[in-house]
């Protein structure tokens, strides 16, 4: 375990999922100290290593992260400043701008100097803080969002914070970062939702010719309603400007294949608008920041059979790391009814011909490769 | 390899990556000839094992199977059904009402009975005869469509072509089989592209919170637009009809963004219709069939940390397979920026302890179970 840039201690506010995990992530190089309306809940994240809760005003904290329920932060924040006059203030409710609205109305543009809000973009669909874990937070997103008058000293802080935890991080205003997260997380849920909610009332029959295209885009439309219902009416104003636009477009689309139900598919402005259609879907989703950090980086796949049988697996990736090469990705499909199944493996497009070649010597059959 | 259901000689007309695949998966029990408006596209389909093109009009094709270009798919089966008056025909066009409505009439009724329409679902975005596989069909949906008049020996016919094929069979109404593909491949396609196009004019710093989410949702984004234009406008009915009803979900989904934005999150039906969006894709999201063909089997996942190097996916697997566990799916996620990454393995919930105690034992680091 490395040292931590974060000189503590550090006050942590409301020790659910979140907060148990920052203090499980910061210790024990931190003295991290603990806080919650449930004096029970307190003593649990104590009980699984998040901290100290014999803690009596002394010592002053120099760090308060505010890991409450959301619709309480902003007064949790206000109230931390008041009481910690020299300490920094963070939060970490997952929508930005209501929250340092009302701290700095609630404390003041003076208090407020020593406030940076965050998010850490982890947590799953769990709570509490015996689902807590240290590496909660490791390689995911954390944002830390500054206000204008936020002072350097504040911001140093909280960005020390989201590195000691294991965080990649960004900086973005309160109203940057919720537009982003309503672009690549709100909306993405309501898309995905709205497409699911079209098969509730589909014939079964036509259900068992799905494929992997629409597993793919209705996988996270089996999220929780509460926690989504939370952040849709939290974030409305970003989140709806986007479905705005999206529905223009899909106007447009409706109305191009009205067009070619009418006039057949050469009818004027069908394939201009299908075309365009298909070219922003390509454009955009390239424009998706590839794994290792790369710009897209795009991988060779490459498709072996295998039977599906325990130790299959096993054995094609071992075989794969023989041969040295680092797999990237991985999908299986299984066929239906039959006990068989096709791997895909990605790796660096340089590598594929010899992870081909190599598997193929092995005895894998590879049924498809791809640049 | 076993024995085929199909009597033979079959004639397939157009030898791209359809037509020479399905000539690798009959062969060699199965005698098949060759023919193309190309004649050297016929040699190459030869020449990579698809059947014969040393035919002279003898011996008469018990069944043609036509695998030409869509635009001329009914023509071309309605000229079949004429040259051989006691073969069965059938197409592999993936839209098909317009296909059979034009087949009636060009063939007329009587000539009619011998023609039943098919839909593998197979083939990738890759054309000719030299990507041709024989696996090609193997354990994806073949839905066979007859028409009201097909007769039972046709339909038979065309049953067991699926069947030797490799192919799940299926079996719909044109219409039936139309809408179904509309909403579980074609409609999440337009969805995906319209999602990823909204990414295009996004900053570079939102697209940096991209998660797995947005991933998953615009994957099939990345598909060829000349493919899905065509795709689209064949099927432009059905289409429509499904995007029509998704519009007025997204309306009343804007509404109720807006009345929380004026009113707060507690303004009427703010609640209730996002609440029932996320429900309805909660319910529809549960009726896609699972792996396995199971009515959406309910995997246990297990993700555990990694480091990023050759070997440890080979070893992971190795691992869970040795403690006799079958692994149902797998994804990577790389942490960005650093060497390692988390693996989450689905297994049967009841394997979920066992392999999350084998693996601990091993001296893996789990960082999560889910039931």
């Amino acid at each position: 375990m490395s040292a931590k840039l974060t000189a503590g201690p550090v006050l942590i506010i409301g020790t659910g999922l979140l907060g148990a995990s920052l203090g499980l992530a910061l210790r024990p190089e931190v003295e991290v100290y603990l806080r919650d309306s449930s004096p029970a809940g307190a003593a649990l994240a104590r009980d699984v290593g998040a901290g100290r809760t014999d803690w009596a005003g002394r010592p002053e904290p120099s760090l308060v992260v505010v890991a409450t329920p959301p619709d309480v932060v902003a007064e949790v924040v206000a109230g931390a400043l008041a009481e910690f006059p020299r300490a920094v203030v963070t939060d970490v409710a997952s929508i930005k701008a209501d929250v340092e609205t009302d701290v700095l109305l609630l404390a003041g543009p003076e208090a407020a100097r020593r406030y940076v809000g965050s998010h850490p973009m982890a947590g799953r669909e769990r709570t509490g803080a015996l689902a807590a874990d240290g590496s909660l937070f490791l390689g995911r997103p954390w944002v830390v969002v500054p206000h204008a008058g936020s002072s350097d000293e504040a911001i140093n802080a909280v960005r020390s914070l989201a590195v000691d935890a294991g965080g990649v991080l960004h900086q973005l205003s309160a109203r940057e970062h919720d537009a982003a997260v309503a672009l690549v997380s709100h909306v993405p849920q309501v898309v995905s939702s709205l497409l699911a909610g079209r098969l509730v009332e589909a014939p079964a029959g036509a259900l068992d010719l799905a494929g992997q295209g629409l597993r793919d885009v209705t996988r996270i439309a089996a999220s929780s309603e509460r926690m989504w219902t939370a952040i849709l009416t939290q974030n409305s104003a970003p989140v709806r400007a986007v479905l705005a636009q999206l529905q223009v477009e899909l106007s447009g689309v409706i109305e191009a294949l009205a067009a070619a139900e009418q006039a057949g598919p050469e009818a004027p402005g069908v394939h201009g608008t299908l075309g365009a259609l298909l070219r922003g879907g390509n454009e955009g989703v390239a424009r998706i920041p590839g794994k290792h950090g790369g710009a897209g980086t795009r991988f060779g796949r490459l498709t072996v059979l295998i039977s599906d049988e325990p130790g299959q697996l096993g054995q094609l990736f071992t075989d794969a790391g023989e041969a040295g090469i680092s797999i990237e990705d991985v999908t299986i499909e299984h066929a239906r009814g039959k006990k068989m199944g096709m791997v895909e493996l990605s790796v660096l497009p340089a590598h594929l011909s010899d992870l081909a070649a190599e598997l193929t010597r092995r005895g894998w059959r590879i049924v498809e490769t791809e640049v």
